[in-house]
């Protein structure tokens, strides 16, 4: 069990998505736990958005309780207030305050929809690591957006995501009903992460597609992500007019295609609990809310699905077994991961 | 108190009750917790009932999670199948499969009225060694049958059922009333297990009895149980008018007698909790559902006074004290036992 | 963590309140949880209170689901008594006991309105180390009284009541408004506690001291406690008309005062609860009902501040920290009685 779950799973040296922007507010600080470390969350009246741990360093009382102030925030047990790089700024009573008291600082980036922290050492954080999400600022497209919260191993959530072989068992009804065509897919490792590409040339479109792009024939469908170690998957995916070269792409063209753009974004809270955060960019029906309703309630209905499996198979795994885990043939870009993992972790 | 509830009190060599006969189906597996292994129990189409680990061999998802198909089961999270001795029956996309890719499986046998499982090596089990319950299939006999789920470990259970000291303290109101006469219990060690006989002569029949048995006068009554390691007890009692020689058995008669036959079955689920199947076999009225509901609700409504105090006792253990438990005189077979299943698991 | 909130922080050889008088009756045992330890306490018939461990010697079934008989407790599982002292006094079918089996005793005080238990060896109890509280038989005081079960390590339950800086903080409202007054606070080192002195001199009365007390002018206001170790608060508190030398005790007077005395008494229930008995006499307004339970809502809405945020810096602590607690000046009279606890428990 401990083989498949380690504690140390987790790669600290690494940006993840924490929050969304909204969530963070100057009227009440955010409690949310990252890798096992309890966070607090806010913005300072001046507007910057701010991650500590939430613990007082005089007595461990949590600032999540505490009062945003000017500059940061006063723990309300007995008034001591820390800067934004958490540093103590005040102590009642105590004139000069104590040059040693400070609690951990986490840096913290707000981009393309996401609030990042970086849960390594302060000193070694590059935000120009962030992936980027230019749909997000970009007017041609719309998002949905939405949040789970998995109480399993953010391994299992990862493992779900990167592997096509569970499509046609879970999700039946849903987008399993494509995926039983048996089309190959392309799995190429990169330095971190892996991309793997699933391409359906020539072949009627799925129900969604069709309803949303009155192709007038077959179409050429994709289905091709790419995975970040340790935890961010982005998804490009679509349909076009059958013969309008979507597979050779660059070269190929997309005219006519309904295309999507999704990063899924796990951020363990510990090493059985999961934060899920997704955004699903549309190129069509921009200003339609219903859409942008629906497409959240398809994906949503979908992720139900692997997460009541996922959950299962991660109190199952937890509670150990008599066999070890094995591989099959349809495991390839996970296994590829969980050999990155291992070595960065090592 | 480690001492008191080891965990590696269980024999696994043994066959355990863990079902009842109409709990699997070929419809939908049943998932069950023995001795700490999880369990799925079902039938294929063909009838075959099956105990395989609740585990697929692939990804570990609980396999009572899947779906029943002809001659096993299919996980439903990527659609590994197993036959019902476990091993692996199909992988999709991996024709020939993984030769090494098995599930535990736990013999299983049905016999009258309950699902017996043999919790140790497969090879070593042995059907014949299972205790009969002729009265199961003999038309002259009515059963009443029940299920507990009790939060004590099994050898607390045990004790309770093994010991009569504590039926007029318990059960005042209800079974104890008889038991408060001064009737000496003899105790006889078997080999794996101890019988043990009290006998009433020429006493006033129970409310009970005596509300089915319509005797004119007073009547020998007995109270006979055997116990099998590591946890089975079948139990005859009854009264028969006196004089009929009914403690002189196999020479007496049990002319004119109410007769009853239980087996009471203990299965740890695992440390902390116990499944307890129970039959209880009479010999009259046996056209009678409403006799068979009376003797249930008699039977259950002993057994939750019992419940009680054993899940307390349970918890007290459970935290430690600062006295060990020490033996007193009416433990004479309790103590016989758990020297006989100390043997047994060193 | 560890550090913080030590197992085996709690000292054993003391007097601890356990429950009020009114609880122990001869009609129903009393379960109660102490320094991890599970006691009984009952009186008998004859009218003796009494503590044992909440253990049956014979099978560790509860005491507290016995029945209270002449002189003793007797097990309800299989009907074991224990006299007051621990003693077996009658073992069913088994003339003369058993000498060896005993469940441990602890003894016990009834005094000034608490029940007190004596947690260490039996033998070194000595009643005249429990302090006095002589208002609760004295006929010009009137008591309030309460009971808080605190969900946190009694160190920091502790913590907060030997320390004013938390008060303009936690309590804004109530009792901090006043304290945000810049008076000082003499700290005197006992042998086995504390002594804390805060007054106000020539100052407007609180708002309650006012309304109470109808003071023509300012008032003398003092505000002192002794911490007796390991866990007992009492405390003198109170307004004068100012210049009636209120503060040169016991040469001054508190003539026209309104005046307080409070005993505060922490018991752990194990690392996690505590136990918080308190009782708040007042010297005025004595047969007023309306009064007793205006100072006890008082007493108990500030507590529940307190509590609040004691208990969510229990679990900050359990769940540990970057950082470790660092003391500031104001935390002199805390840090003092803690490293009188370490050399005890040391």
């Amino acid at each position: 069990m401990s083989d498949l779950l380690p504690e140390k799973f987790f790669i600290r040296d690494a940006w993840y998505v924490v929050a969304w922007p909204q969530e963070l507010t100057a009227e009440r600080p955010l409690a949310r736990t990252v890798l096992g470390d309890d966070l607090v969350l806010f913005r300072t009246p001046e507007g910057q958005a701010v991650a500590l741990e939430d613990r007082c360093a005089h007595r461990l009382a949590p600032l999540s309780l505490g009062r945003i102030e000017s500059g940061g925030i006063r723990c309300m047990y007995h008034g001591v207030k820390f800067a934004t790089d958490g540093r103590c700024a005040d102590i009642p009573a105590q004139p000069g305050g104590h040059p040693n008291m400070c609690v951990r600082h986490y840096p913290l980036e707000e981009k393309d929809g996401f609030i990042w922290v970086w849960m390594g050492e302060p000193g070694q954080a590059d935000a120009s690591r962030i992936m980027d999400a230019p749909w997000h600022s970009d007017p041609h497209w719309e998002p949905s957006q939405g949040y789970l919260h998995v109480k399993a191993h953010m391994g299992l959530v990862a493992d779900n995501l990167l592997d096509f072989g569970h499509l046609p068992f879970v999700h039946p009804n849903t987008v399993g009903a494509a995926a039983q065509a048996d089309f190959s897919t392309e799995v190429t490792p990169l330095e971190e992460g892996v991309q793997t590409d699933r391409w359906y040339i020539d072949v009627p479109a799925s129900r969604f597609h069709q309803s949303v792009g009155n192709f007038p024939g077959h179409v050429d469908a994709w289905h091709c992500y790419r995975w970040h170690l340790p935890a961010v998957m982005s998804l490009d995916s679509g349909s076009a007019p059958t013969g309008t070269g979507a597979r050779s792409k660059p070269h190929g063209t997309r005219e006519g295609a309904v295309e999507f753009h999704h990063i899924a974004a796990l951020t363990p809270q510990d090493a059985d609990h999961t934060h899920y955060f997704w955004i699903h960019w549309r190129n069509f029906a921009l200003d339609d809310p219903g859409m942008t309703q629906r497409v959240h309630d398809n994906i949503m209905s979908a992720f139900a699905e692997d997460q009541a499996m996922v959950e299962a198979q991660h109190r199952a795994v937890r509670r150990g077994s008599h066999t070890p885990m094995r591989a099959i043939l349809a495991d390839r870009a996970l296994t590829l991961v969980r050999q990155q993992v291992k070595k960065r972790v090592a």
